[in-house]
């Protein structure tokens, strides 16, 4: 039944808060790096995986830093038959569904990498949006920390490729164990009953993690009765006493000149701790294979101040920082930071299939990557070539000049017909120019009678097209030149290439 | 403070209902399929854009077909600030609201490609899921009907180009201003009062778009007094009296002999209406221009029957089927049907800034297209080669094997030291034939004695491996060469061109 019109209100052209679209260049920039990055994964041995984009929240479950929130953090939604769906938060957690639901089909090891968009309900900042592309390789089904190893190397091996000179990054690494070590000689982590202290370690686990942000000061109130911030929130505190809090501190402050003096120093950190020790061991394994692979400590740094914000996280972690300041937009300058992280995460998969499955992986930030890759000037930010423009004149030949733009597109050019209101050229021109084109090519009734055709060279003649304002003043510019209508394409194509 | 701890139940590991995962050679092969289109897109002039894939409800409007369900089809939520946000349901609407937002900084005309899923919450079938992938050329604010006639020879262009015959794929092509026109002669579109009957012609429109699966008889009926169907849910019909029933029928059945005779009929049928009139003009454009361009009417061809569902059409619309069937698993073929389709939608930038802004475009499932090509056994499916395996005899010389694997990267050979359970070569080598690797190299104690190491080609040696056991049963097998360490790269690289 035709319902009474309500009053109409115009939509708002926005995207949502937090989320925005890119334009061409920025696309084809991401794709490039994307595309570098999937070369060296496909290199090391890795398959592609896309998995869906939504996902069921239980197998998502709740891994991001912020756990205070449950089911915050991330776009969730009822369905028809009341099951909760969410978009993925990243390409990890879903792997580890992926793995869990197909792990018959697939080889042992699995060894995928996957990129798409994530997204997260986030506060966004600036650079910082809720939609979001990450590009990841994980190796499931291998205890070996080989693997671990191969996640350093591979990292380091597409800094280097993608632009980087050996200076310009870092790749810090730790191990939860070695965290745990301390944990257990502090006497909040007991092997007999793991699930004790488990609130207090992950409010440990998220008060390391924002030591960048929050300064020692912070992170020890944190540990210790809690801190208010500046907005007047209370974050609870871990109320360890001023004893473990030092052990902790003295742990994530560590800075030795080597690898080899820092793994002596964390030796005495975790005492008789089993688990402890043999996070060290593992260490030891990765910078040996990574040394040997040629990525010394100025690469690859032990950093016990590393834990990750991510609750999955099992055994070795690390995280890469670029070692370079971003200039911002009000010319003043910022720290870039971590674009890539990764680390095991051995009971992922469990969570499904109750059987262990050892894992891990590495993950890149694609858009704050490709922000400073562009900072590097390596990228400059050049506008694209845009197509040659066939500009009309006159509507009744409008198959003369389709047939001029299908002759070009057949010779491999990017071309087009003008598309909008043909009335004026200078118009068409400043479109052309709009479109970053190098040429146009103008015809209109003494041309098709000579059997011939103008193309301009908007390069030379950029400065003076935007004064251009009637069909009859283009005649006699420079950077203009008659040609043949049989040999255009011949002359297009020399134009084009030089 | 810590919470009771509640039982832990094991989420499942499964996509929600209607959603998918995609394997290697699915990914590959789409994104190629992508890229080919997009060449495409690129050689037409057209430029990138990659909007958010979250949208406010309100941007993108309600224009699915079923708007009897207002948000239904779309999968939306509520943000903190008790907007309504939704993923995009096709590519289309973002691009209106893109052009809205951004108008002031982009080109005009604005001519944009963009690919990348889509979501719908519609009912999954065979082939049908909820998550799908689009990939769409747009031209905004163009008037000219040049631009509609662009986009149908670009259609046929690019299936021409991925590898369909000209006999294979038929463009059908209509004009929304020509049933406007129908619909005037028969009293339900008054120019003067444009609301007047809207409901009346949503209904017609949306009962046309359904003859493919409802026939004439189902048509008729939805036209008239409604339709009951088997599972017992009345559609409301239009009301419409036999002899305005008569005239849409002969309408939407008209099937010429050729695209001439068509036109002809059709002014017959639209009487004195204007817009109908106007409509016939712009098909005899697209016609003239297309034949020139070389697509004759055994490829683009006027049929009145095509309407297309979505609500924003203004004038021409088209819809590109394959005439070829698909086999189904139960070896049973059905028609692969409708694989792009689109047309000009004048109204819907309007929407947000009440200025007319003309636009057409056109969009193509990358999905069924996908399908369709591998169905012409053009793109066979093969499982794409898998890395070099370097296996693993002895983890004391895991710096040899690494370094074998790096060796290898660094001539852009794709390699990977296996990184699962060593114990057992067996294993090792089956793992290489699952990923379809055409080489393992293996070396234990002896081999590195004598500086050598083994070479198996696993595609002659495939019928056999799967038998090997034990590390000592490898030895003295066909197609396994003992080569000199140092040749080991010279060697390998030749057995992978070969």
């Amino acid at each position: 039944m035709p319902k009474k019109k309500s009053k109409i209100k115009r939509p708002k052209a926005i995207t949502p808060k937090g989320f925005r679209d890119y334009f061409d260049e920025d696309v084809v920039n991401r794709q490039g790096l994307i595309e570098s990055i999937c070369e060296i994964y496909e290199l090391y041995g890795f398959e592609i995986l896309e998995s869906s984009a939504v996902e069921t929240v239980g197998a998502l479950g709740k891994f991001l830093p912020d756990v205070d929130r449950p089911n915050q953090g991330i776009f969730s939604w009822q369905d028809e038959e009341n099951e909760w769906l969410a978009l993925r938060y990243d390409l990890t957690a879903p792997l580890a569904r992926v793995y869990a639901q197909h792990r018959n089909d697939l080889p042992v090891p699995y060894r995928r990498y996957s990129f798409g968009p994530v997204w997260r309900n986030e506060k966004p900042g600036p650079g910082r949006f809720k939609q979001f592309y990450q590009c990841d390789a994980d190796t499931i089904g291998a205890h070996s920390t080989v693997s671990d190893s191969e996640m350093c190397t591979m990292l380091a091996s597409i800094f280097e490729t993608i632009g980087f000179s050996k200076d310009q990054y870092t790749i810090h690494l730790n191990n939860r164990k070695i965290l745990d070590g301390v944990l257990e000689e502090i006497g909040i982590l007991n092997n007999s009953d793991s699930d004790r202290y488990k609130e207090t370690r992950g409010i440990v686990l998220r008060s390391i993690d924002k030591i960048d942000r929050l300064g020692h000061r912070g992170v020890r109130d944190l540990l210790g009765l809690g801190r208010l911030d500046d907005s007047g929130d209370v974050t609870e505190g871990a109320m360890l006493s001023e004893n473990q809090i030092d052990l902790i501190m003295k742990f994530i402050s560590l800075n030795e000149s080597s690898n080899k003096r820092t793994l002596e120093e964390l030796q005495y950190l975790v005492g008789k701790s089993s688990i402890g020790l043999l996070g060290i061991k593992e260490l030891e394994l990765i910078v040996e294979l990574t040394e040997a692979a040629g990525y010394l400590e100025d690469r690859i740094k032990i950093n016990p101040g590393i834990v990750r914000g991510l609750g999955y996280y099992t055994g070795p972690v690390f995280e890469a920082d670029l070692n370079m300041k971003a200039l911002n937009s009000d010319s003043t300058s910022s720290e870039i930071g971590s674009v890539a992280g990764g680390g095991r995460y051995d009971d992922l998969v469990k969570r499904f299939t109750g059987q262990e499955v050892p894992a891990t992986g590495l993950s890149i930030g694609i858009d704050r990557l490709g922000f400073a890759l562009n900072q590097l000037d390596k990228k400059q930010e050049t506008k694209r070539n845009g197509p040659v423009i066939v500009t009309i004149m006159d509507m009744e030949k409008i198959l003369e000049y389709q047939k001029i733009v299908i002759e070009l597109r057949s010779s491999g050019i990017r071309a087009e017909l003008f598309l909008g209101n043909p009335k004026d050229l200078g118009k068409q021109l400043k479109y052309a120019d709009q479109r970053n084109s190098k040429l146009a090519i103008i015809a209109g009734s003494q041309e098709f009678e000579k059997g011939n055709v103008q193309i301009k060279d908007l390069e030379l003649g950029s400065r003076i097209s935007s004064t251009i304002k009637t069909n009859q003043e283009w005649k006699g510019q420079p950077a203009q030149t008659e040609v043949s209508r049989n040999d255009l394409v011949e002359h297009i194509k020399k134009l084009i290439i030089t």
